[in-house]
């Protein structure tokens, strides 16, 4: 059997670095393809390319909105270091780039350093059952994306959807897991880290899509088996731009991934 | 006249985006270029390919150590958008690369968002004239870069390079400015962002350097006259990487820049 995400996916090497895909539909925001499905898309590229296997760090700037069909992707190795390979990566669909990134690939679990120091607690989420599950009926706009995943809000981030009522505070918590029952990896993690709605819907924004300049995700393990704990957090908002911190914790309790992307607040 | 910092970026057009320069001696640690000089110098190339003045947001990977001696700069235009535009660049000292980078870039003065919100207090430090001065002879080591800027270490932050012994903490917290009271803008942020001692120089990490893999700013105003309040934290330190998390905050209380990198710990 072959998992959703897998196929979503799958690229086709066409020597040189270079590969082909598709964007598949049923991963998008009313029709704008997810951006974390993006950037896995790509980190999937890049990776092959690098002989990698975790992107340790990787940067993706949005360019243009992605739309279901196929798409060309180009990488490039920046360094090949002994530990470490740096790689530069593209999606084109058409004439036109979608998504540009720079990463750095290695190997965590092949880590033989001991040193673990950590300021940070997951944060509170209620167990799954008590949260509520992302599920296209229940908003007004079409999203893709819901049907693949099992996104499970903390109830207080639900209120906007359920309610209209905005909690006040720029915070989104809950659940991520595959509706296909997928088992996480460092690669799905980059879908993870931006499959939550935007903290910011909220507060009390001008309506509007929000589109991300830039996001960088650090991976920091390999997950454990299960459901994955995330919060993504927003703290400054200003000239037009708002930034949004995420992290994701595994069942074992251990911080998986941070990440942080760059928005533009609606024009209002 | 001419303030250290200006010079010490100063580029020379050779046309098609390319650029030859100069890394200048005094910027280093322990003869190795700072990170955010190095930043500076390429961020300041890639704003004038941009045409714009503000990177709103540059992610750098740190590929080998920059030496004092002549630069190539190459930059390319990667979308021309309207309000932004997305550049990507690279330093090449003699055939070896050291720097690569992606920045988008746009004028935060000219935003008409009046939108704000920020769950952020700017970092507790007492005045300047309470904080430990950075001198060279405070360190053991030779370090260029605290002979051009004045930087004032929070007291207890500054226990290590007093007394050797550690806070415990992975906080860095004081204020920058420049030596020769260059006013700080948004380029200049790019040094101050990694012109810190590492804040887990205050935990019982294995002695060493500590490379940055890679580095992310993202500029959210343009900095008030007067000194900046600065405070970096590291968070998470596992498997054999660590980040850190910085933010600049201007003498009006506005949080101007954040930033966040990715280091290697020491190998021990």
């Amino acid at each position: 059997m072959q998992f959703e995400f897998d196929v979503a996916t799958r690229l086709v090497e066409l020597g040189d670095h270079r590969y082909c895909g598709e964007i598949q539909s049923g991963w998008d925001i009313n029709g704008n393809a997810n951006g974390g499905y993006l950037l896995a898309l790509l980190g999937r590229a890049m990776r092959t390319t690098a002989g990698r296997i975790d992107p340790i760090s990787i940067t993706a700037h949005y360019l243009a909105p992605g739309r279901t069909g196929p798409i060309a992707v180009e990488t490039s190795i920046v360094k090949q270091g002994r530990q470490l390979v740096t790689v530069a990566g593209s999606i084109c669909q058409g004439d036109r780039e979608i998504l540009r990134a720079l990463g750095t690939f290695g190997d965590i679990a092949g880590s033989t350093s001991s040193f673990q120091y950590l300021t940070k607690q997951p944060p509170e989420v209620p167990p799954f059952a008590e949260c509520l599950l992302r599920r296209p009926n229940q908003t007004e706009s079409i999203v893709g994306l819901v049907e693949r995943l099992d996104i499970a809000l903390h109830p207080r981030d639900s209120a906007y959807f359920e309610t209209g009522q905005r909690s006040g505070q720029a915070k989104m918590a809950g659940w991520f897991s595959f509706g296909d029952s997928r088992p996480s990896d460092t690669l799905s993690l980059l879908l993870a880290i931006d499959a939550f709605p935007p903290p910011v819907f909220n507060i009390d924004i001008p309506p509007g899509w929000v589109p991300t300049v830039e996001l960088t995700a650090h991976i920091f393990g390999v997950p454990a088996p299960g459901p994955l704990r995330c919060q993504f957090v927003t703290e400054v908002a200003q000239h037009g731009y708002f930034q949004e911190d995420g992290e994701i914790w595994d069942s074992s309790g251990q911080l998986v991934a941070q990440s942080r992307q760059l928005a533009l607040l609606p024009r209002g």
